[in-house]
């Protein structure tokens, strides 16, 4: 097949065949197709968009550049979740423990940081000694042990999807609903799962800012994931203001094991327990939500879950002590506690700024080659709704060495106070069954 | 300024400013912007369009990356015409030297054929000797003192042009009104001309099929080349059937040549006398267009025309005795004619099939490194509205060696004849003047 009219028939809207689809994907994963023609192809593909068959087949395209985890050895389902990305959200770290000490196997495969939005395998290696990159064989051995692993992405799990995005990221072709979808799904489907949560993120740090396209993703991952026999559940969370009260890498760490502990803050743990269970109705492990609430708030009591965090850390090399001593964890030595100006209610705390201060603060990557400093980062005192008098502490910004001005004006800036009432805003946005 | 965010700006249907548009260009040229980083701006570009304004510096800036030829002391107005392209289209090579017989100088810079389209180059090297790679100096030379030269693009022309055409050949971003149009006047307005007729082919054989299109071509050609200062009259022209009766490089500069004897067929000529007149007008040669269509039958009847041609050929490293001895052209050996296999009227003449017969035979090329073969054609018998009778012929295929049976009945099933009389179809279809 040309790929010049393949190109054409996209660009002026035509629906494409499973063979173009795959003659497209494989010919430019094998070098026959150049960057230049892809990413035209790209644009077309954003700008005309591409029906539910033409997802599903530009998933399977991409999936099947690279190898697809075999785990039918392993007894009962396998549930995954998947987050589009936010600031604050550490929900990876809590969940995956907790749902597989309810006896659902997690097969996690993650990814890191960029620009704005942190990432789980970034958080993890904040641990000392935590290795993320693992074999597959190790990660099926640790799985096959526990029940639980996390993994970075390799060169053997959709390898198109990998060029594809770097492609996507220089060529403004990020923002396209099937593009995403194949993307995030010809990973999460090469984990060999049965089924998948996924939560996008909508609001200011997210990467869908307004409720209709958020539900547009969620609605076509859903659509396309059970094509492929999968379960799948979307649900939209809010992402207007970062997601718990701690944002940074070491940070995230520490809040992720008070919420085994049970200490966890309400919206942070909302998300958790509604991802969770739905997870553990989808690996048939609870009978309803109901009935999942009560295993998933038993395994936080009980200290189960926590006790299997500790476990998959010693497994993937990590100091299992981390949870009884935070100050394993790196830390940057410096802090600054950030006063409210006024009295009244916080309206606004915005995600993105928030996030755009811990990348400046050193905490995230532009690039994806950047190193990150794991020990800076922010603590809430208060979240929007909460109220405050004039010089009670909002924050704690965590940085190293200097506190840039125009840092501490960005992160001031980006906090809002009313005098009138605040409510508190919703946590879960809505959620796409099919 | 970032390209990739100047990419998602035209994605998102924003009209781009002088200073994006003259940074991406630039950007291209140097070497900075890599192609697949262009190609999806052009996709982009493509599908959202741009307005008069984008389009306007979109063909300064692509102008600006090259030389701008200095006509200043050539006296009078430098008057050029530009054919979008199509099969049978010699009329550059009597037009150049029959307007500049009356005065007007014509600074002629031409292409070469690519597809089923012929190009003027390509007809004018058939002449043993002639030159068309001249370099600026000679080329202003020969203008200076007799009024007409006629090159082929160079590196000093609009090199963003070439480097930008070559990418959308291969990325499905051809078919773009203000590509189209950037790519045409930037190397228009490089020749130093005051005016531009344009000829918009529109039909089978044409660019544009449908009129529709060619009338937005023309109107967005007409009304850029206006925002620069320069007369522009654009004329849309037939192009269903070839364009008078022979077809063929060495075989259209015959016919060429009668035309300018005043032997040429009525389509013909009526497409080179009406955009004659609309040159001569512009020149300030004539007061109208009357005036302009008895100047311009005089040049033919005094054989003033002529003699400039053969003046031109000389100049050029042609053998001028081309004009009274076609046997100088190289020519196929071999020939056959098709006949008629009903009787009736032609209804139908299929000049994109009749290019691409040319093309099979050798006379074409299908990418612009193939090498062509001059002396290979057909001259047609009838045309369209022609009545004809069974057996009678219809046209002689020139040919090298063998006619391959395939090209033999792809040439004959573009022919088509009806038993009832049809009208013969009309040459100027429409024109834009603004």
């Amino acid at each position: 097949m040309i790929f010049t009219e393949i190109i054409k028939r996209k660009r002026d809207d035509f629906a494409l065949s499973r063979e173009e689809i795959v003659s497209a994907i494989r010919g430019y994963t094998d070098g026959e197709i150049p960057d230049y023609q892809m990413s035209a192809f790209l644009m077309a593909v954003l700008l005309k968009g591409m029906n539910k068959d033409e997802t599903m087949y530009l998933t399977d395209a991409m999936l099947n550049t690279g190898r697809i985890f075999d785990l039918s050895k392993i007894p009962g389902r396998k549930i995954d979740k998947h987050s589009t990305g936010g600031v604050g959200d550490k929900v990876s770290l809590i969940l995956a423990p907790l749902v597989a000490s309810c006896g659902v196997a997690v097969p996690m495969v993650s990814g890191r940081g960029l620009g704005h939005t942190g990432g789980t395998l970034d958080k993890l290696e904040s641990i000392p000694g935590f290795r993320t990159s693992l074999e597959y064989n190790e990660f099926y051995k640790i799985l096959e042990k526990i029940g639980v692993a996390m993994m970075g992405q390799t060169d053997e799990i959709a390898p198109a999807d990998k060029s594809i995005y770097s492609l996507r990221d220089v060529t403004g072709t990020v923002e396209s609903i099937p593009l995403i979808t194949a993307s995030i799904l010809s990973k999460k489907l090469a984990e060999g799962i049965d089924g998948l949560v996924l939560d996008v993120k909508c609001g200011k740090g997210g990467f869908m800012k307004e409720l209709k396209d958020a539900e547009a993703l969620a609605t076509s991952i859903t659509s396309v994931a059970k094509g492929f026999g999968k379960k799948c559940v979307s649900l939209i969370t809010n992402m207007d203001q970062p997601l718990g009260n701690y944002v940074g890498n070491s940070l995230e760490v520490i809040e992720s094991i008070e919420c085994l502990k049970g200490n966890g803050p309400q919206d942070l743990m909302e998300v958790t327990l509604t991802i969770g269970r739905e997870m553990l109705v989808m690996g048939e492990k609870a009978r309803d939500r109901d009935e999942a609430m009560v295993m998933l708030d038993d395994a936080i009591k009980s200290g189960g879950a926590l006790a299997l965090f500790r476990k998959m850390i010693e497994l993937q090399g990590g100091n299992p002590e981390v949870t009884d001593d935070y100050s394993i964890l790196p830390f940057s030595k410096d802090k600054k506690e950030i006063k409210a100006q006024d009295s009244g209610w916080i309206s606004e705390i915005d995600a993105y700024e928030i996030g755009v201060v811990n990348l400046l603060l050193g905490g995230g990557r532009r690039r994806k080659e950047d190193a990150i400093n794991p020990g800076v980062g922010i603590v809430f005192e208060k979240k929007v709704g909460d109220r405050v008098k004039k010089n009670e502490p909002l924050a704690t910004i965590y940085y190293d060495k200097v506190l840039d001005g125009e840092i501490e004006q960005r992160f001031s800036s980006s906090i809002k106070i009313f005098p009138k009432v605040i409510e508190k805003p919703p946590v879960i946005l809505g959620s796409r069954r099919l």
